[in-house]
């Protein structure tokens, strides 16, 4: 596969995901908000670590998981992210290249370690991110693949990478990489108190950098300090040529210049963990808008593929969901 | 807790299982006989896990198995196994713990890293296993805690250990120490070809140095060269206080001198991955023995513990399964 001439290439922090399952009790006593993603120091993640109870070790990262969903949908897909040079780098190498996806940044030979994501799901299926950043923050502007980038149909970012200085420099490269190659540039605002951290950076992104937004009702509220989803809606729509707005089990939102088009939540028999919901349906949107699909059908690609992902443990799909879009005839 | 008075210490290969579903041609590919238990090397590990799809990392290892399967059912559990001074050590070690097992063996410090098993998950729910040893092959007799080992009710044994010699060494010793004590040892025989390397040895352990035999069927047959199940079931009688043979879904049987008790199988709605299943069995009939319950009863706690871990991916029980046993009327 020449990774010159991809679907999308994704950037984000590449992360190992230690999931557990916990009660609500354990997130009140250790002073964790419910349902948020909040960054922490490598002392902080022993900590949080050594009280949690067994776990098990998936690949994540947001965009990643977006990008092996991607892959996995049948989407030629590439991926650009730092970890380090230790067994949980290897772990996360291993995973998206077996996912099928072109993944060649270098990893950080000393230093920190691979970054981990503790994610505790409640007995509602909640999930709530704990993340210690590691070889993340050392992502540069000299990890970005040029040839990747300006030829991929879309370079995929998520808001997480504002986070730190080194990666957001990294966000701005990158867009203009694409843009020069007039490409489309998408972002996912990634998570409300992501959106508070850097609300004004965001804001000149999406009206001046972004062509698709996606976000979810609480994301995009936030960013437009909106008093109701309508109210962000309207302020929304002439900003991006797309902006994706996810709702839970309201479904989905795609506004466009030409109107807004209303998608359904596909049904789920059990939700088991809500961890990759939004990456995934970011994945099921990006497939087909990259096959010039109409609006309607991209978002039920999209409500397909979250819809798997919440009725399993992690955010890395587990069958192909090429064959799960066909049983579903939503490809 | 105190570490001298456990009900069960196991001692066994310290192992974090690598887990990745694939088609039964990928095994056929690859050279690898279904259900068993390949030992491999470093190398060969390197070169199955770049053709393995992507995976999940789970705490595993026969005997750990067990022994966090103990705790989580209630019992004062006790674990001697070696890891390395490395990641997925510490994903051990903390699973271990926080699982509520008493887990004290000094990591290796240096030279090879903490045992992987590579495990393959077939459509049909078998589990299919190649294993890198690792540091567990420097466990030896000087790990042994003879504080634990000889305050504990039962040592429990897995058969993998004599696949190395610094292992079948603490295994005697481990023996010793429990009898010196008057406490019981338990065995397991782990998998047939184990049964295959070992016969000789592993018959001269069951007649003199065990006191509580586990097997399955295959496994039992093998050590006999029995050509049915009833002659091997009529030459293992005299050999142990209690047999213990487990027959998947024909249930199992309990050989004591007093008779033979049959024991039906828990059934389950969907077998998702068999991983662990012996593991478990042994867990929840060793819960009940420590109990001096029946052993109607202990087989039925063997039953539930092995028919909830079939029903997930992993090995190590995902919810108490002392409110399981509740819920079972099985306590």
């Amino acid at each position: 596969m020449s990774k010159g001439n991809l679907d999308v290439v994704g950037i984000g922090n590449a992360i190992v995901d230690v999931l557990s399952k916990t009660e609500d009790a354990f997130l009140q006593d250790n002073g964790i908000s419910k349902g948020t993603m909040t960054l922490i120091e490598a002392g902080q993640a022993e900590e949080l670590y050594a009280k949690m109870g067994p776990a098990m070790e998936v690949s994540g990262g947001s965009a990643a998981n977006t990008i092996a969903a991607l892959a996995s949908l049948g989407s030629k897909a590439g991926y650009i992210g730092k970890v380090a040079h230790d067994q949980l780098g290897a772990v996360f190498r291993h995973d998206i290249r077996a996912a099928g996806v072109t993944f060649e940044t270098a990893p950080l030979v000393k230093g920190v370690p691979t970054a981990r994501c503790m994610i505790l799901i409640t007995p509602d299926a909640q999930r709530t991110m704990s993340t210690y950043l590691g070889a993340c923050v050392y992502l540069s502007a000299e990890d970005l693949d040029e040839e990747m980038i300006s030829g991929a149909q879309v370079t995929y970012l998520e808001g997480y990478l504002f986070d730190r200085d080194n990666a957001k420099r990294a966000f701005y490269k990158a867009a203009q990489m694409a843009h020069k190659a007039h490409k489309k540039v998408a972002l996912t605002l990634s998570d409300p108190f992501c959106v508070d951290r850097h609300r004004d950076a965001f804001l000149d992104l999406v009206k001046d950098h972004v062509d698709i937004l996606f976000a979810n009702e609480a994301e995009i509220m936030s960013l437009y300090k909106a008093k109701d989803f309508e109210a962000a809606v309207a302020q929304a729509r002439p900003h991006c040529e797309l902006s994706v707005i996810t709702r839970s089990e309201k479904g989905s939102v795609v506004i466009s210049t030409d109107g807004i088009t209303e998608i359904k939540a596909e049904p789920v028999k059990e939700v088991v963990d809500t961890t990759g919901a939004g990456d995934l349906y970011a994945a099921g949107f990006l497939h087909g808008y990259t096959r010039q699909k109409p609006l309607k059908v991209c978002g039920r690609m999209a409500s397909v593929a979250a819809a798997e992902i919440i009725a399993q443990v992690g955010a890395r799909p587990q069958r192909s969901l090429e064959q799960l879009l066909k049983d579903k005839n939503a490809a």
